[in-house]
């Protein structure tokens, strides 16, 4: 080995080249450069040069599900909990909780409870999350769907993104290994994929039928890939769908989980948009699949389903917490346990963050004395989120070139946008895609961040964005509306 | 592909073999058994059969470092301020939080200024945490080690195992490639190479010499590896150790320093235990690094170094909060930009952690309103751990066969035992390592639950065992004392 003392052992070519090779443009170049612009304008840097200001004076992250980011206000309830698991010396004088700061009952209670349960948000708790908060979470589903749950087959995770990275680390044996992914996608399941070195089996959802999931394209892209010498082990179905917002009816996740049946795929239910629907109605693949094995017993009894769910979404929109949990139906023991393994290396997921997931799973209830403003305060964020999702909706309409579906859920509109020939040259000339190009025009003269429709993927030829609908206010949608009126002129 | 609908995708023959194959015993067999007992006392089962009760009446878990869950208190100004991080209308009445709930005036500052930081602890941050929390962990680096840290080179992270984590992901480009780790190690870094499919390089530390690094067996460590065809492409060093508790003497830092830099290395620096000293002083690599390269400008301007921390060590002891940082110093820009990546697909680390780490690394400083406090507070833990410490090293010194050197830092002793023959047999005929197999006679008999020393790799014919020294009170010790007698008695 040489000496040399001027050379660096890591460099972009001899990294992990699974890492280099995976793309999350979520979180991306447009990402970090608004970031930019976001702390230029805190530091208030003089502008450079000098007669060149920033055209706009606050940065808007449409990129990125982050309600509380934007305006969202934490719910009430939650909020005095965790304080309370934080410092338990302030349950030394319950009595100027309730005067001074407003605190039921209820909310002192659970912490107490919750307090038993962990010992200390300080502390570790077992790998799978706290025994009697996942019994919670077994409770929760177990109302939602009609069946039982047990406690021992939830595991408590670091946010969704978490237990997805656990599940593709578990399915992932080879690097012929695929998943069928729905297209356009959260790019968390590409990305983990590429970095695992296994494969994706894309399956395009119908934007012309509000974007749907279709059995027949699913099952063309399962023979295609089988026909590459696929392995073919796990459907990834997200529902309410990110980026597209819709729902899958009922017989959808039916066809879904007989297709997973016949194949021997494990179904990987995204849920975590569960309640964030405006079109359809939510059916989650558990209730599904109990009612399916009721039907026609021992037909369905090895489908294997993991289900998952968050925090970060929902009216509760606690992303930061980094909490979530997920459900295995179906599972065999051995597997659990090499899961379990898995996750015990990283220890734990946050303890605070599992106390919120209780309280998300096991809100006040009608007759608690916080009910009345949890379910003030739930609403309010639920009208909020629909209002600003039409009126998101009706300036796409407007606008010239854009098409988009009515808002059917989750926290996105995924606009088509149609470009002239000379903004393709144009995007062309600065080494971008055509709606990489728009975006970047977009921030750079409004400080709105959306993400490219093709960090989702796209069918080939068409061009898209993802832009969440949580910002307030009508003085951005004007922004965007203005800059793309000049977007469209400049290069008509 | 066959369609019987009794079949599971997922069987313990085809999922990843590399998961599969890690091996985590900090949290493994006996430490599930061990929770099975405490939820069976918790819960008061009958005994069965009901003559036949548990000979214990508490589970005491000395297999991981988790201060809280036994009854360290956490540090009144930290959580002062967490509480009204995660409920921010407390603030909305400053003087009955003082009259009545003892807050100071600067953890009221501190906490307004968070907010105006994160927003809310409900907000994702930047992928690499919030910038302002960033800041003040280079502060503290600076004023550390009498050197600038740059913000921008600062990354959270969910507990330093998940620094670790990313790390090896970036590093491990091919099954070929092979990082050095100390043996006995914390088994973090042999389960995610294994996970990797990458090389473990072990290099031993000496037993004989109180645990120290020795730069001729590293060396010796290294050739070996590349005579087996390793591209060796980083070196682990835990300092002070996980789990033998042994600090680095400077020279051995910088001899460590100066192989990396002819051999082309990153270093991986775990200083997660930086506080944690008894023996001898703690010197970090990123300060012995920069005084090196002042030595001998040029010399070491190659060097890459990664420094590891947490809040889940020291005299804090918040490991439920998941809280950590890594610094990376002389790391090529392009690959800082994937590691940016890589853990944006996470999204961020637990924001509330985020704040506690900024507690953690600028706390109240004489003069301050709290200091007096925190300060009481912080000594009372010190003062704990070693005495603690100190009462479990005498009580080994009495066991027959058991040798162990004074506590030199960290939270573990790992002593040797010498079992007998007849021990050796019996193990075999359990299918278990002698040491496992002590070990879990421990557990069956006394409620005490500590790892073997296979767990963490031993010299071949060594039997060692980790246990923490943070249970309090000596009863546990005596439960183990009494039991080592009858174990050596049983087979004599």
């Amino acid at each position: 080995m040489s000496s040399t003392p001027s050379r660096r052992s890591l460099t972009i070519h001899n990294i992990n080249p699974h890492v280099r090779a995976a793309k999350y443009a979520v979180r991306g170049e447009l990402a970090i450069k608004s970031e930019e612009y976001r702390s230029k304008l805190k530091r208030g840097d003089p502008p450079t040069p000098p007669e060149n200001p920033l055209p706009f004076d606050t940065v808007i992250s449409a990129n990125i599900g982050n309600p509380q980011q934007l305006d969202q206000k934490p719910i009430t309830f939650f909020r005095q909990v965790l304080a309370l698991l934080e410092h338990p010396a302030l349950l030394n004088n319950e009595e100027v909780l309730k005067s001074t700061f407003g605190y039921k009952q209820d909310a002192i209670d659970r912490a107490r409870w919750l307090l038993k349960e962990i010992q200390s948000v300080g502390a570790y708790s077992q790998s799978a999350g706290a025994p009697g908060i996942r019994q919670s979470v077994a409770n929760f589903i177990a109302r939602r769907d009609g069946f039982p749950s047990n406690k021992d087959d939830i595991y408590l995770s670091a946010g969704a993104s978490s237990g997805v990275n656990t599940l593709l680390h578990i399915i992932c044996s080879k690097p012929e290994t695929g998943v069928l992914v729905p297209i356009p996608q959260y790019p968390l399941y590409t990305a983990t994929l590429t970095i695992l070195n296994a494969r994706c089996v894309p399956y395009y959802l119908d934007e012309s039928q509000a974007w749907s999931t279709e059995l027949s394209i699913i099952k063309h892209a399962y023979d295609e890939a089988i026909r590459l010498g696929t392995d073919v082990r796990a459907i990834v179905v997200i529902n309410p769908g990110n980026p597209t917002g819709a729902s899958l009816s009922e017989k959808d996740v039916e066809d879904t989980i007989k297709f997973a049946a016949e194949k021997n795929l494990v179904i990987m239910a995204d849920e975590v948009y569960q309640t964030n629907v405006f079109v359809g109605q939510f059916h989650s693949f558990k209730g599904a699949l109990r009612r399916m094995q009721q039907r026609e017993p021992g037909r369905y009894d090895a489908v294997e389903l993991a289900s998952l769910n968050s925090v970060s979404k929902g009216m509760v929109g606690e992303c930061g917490h980094r909490a979530g949990y997920f459900e295995l139906v179906g599972f065999d023991q051995q597997v659990q346990a090499e899961i379990y393994k898995f996750i015990s290396i990283m220890l734990c997921p946050p303890v605070i963050g599992q106390c919120l997931l209780d309280l998300v799973v096991d809100p006040p209830k009608p007759g608690d004395p916080s009910f009345e403003l949890y379910d003030e305060e739930y609403n309010s964020v639920r009208n909020g989120l629909k209002e600003r999702a039409w009126a998101l909706y009706q300036a796409f309409k407007e606008m010239e070139g854009v098409e988009v579906g009515e808002p059917q859920g989750s926290m996105y509109l995924f606009p088509t946008i149609a470009v002239s020939d000379k903004a393709v040259q144009a995007a062309k000339e600065a080494d971008r895609t055509p709606d990489e190009f728009y975006c970047l025009c977009l921030l750079d003269a409004t400080g709105i961040c959306v993400v490219p429709g093709s960090g989702f993927g796209q069918k080939p030829g068409t061009l898209h964005l993802r832009t969440t609908f949580l910002a307030p206010g009508t003085d951005w949608v004007g922004r965007w509306t203005k800059f793309h009126k000049e977007f469209m002129d400049k290069y008509r």
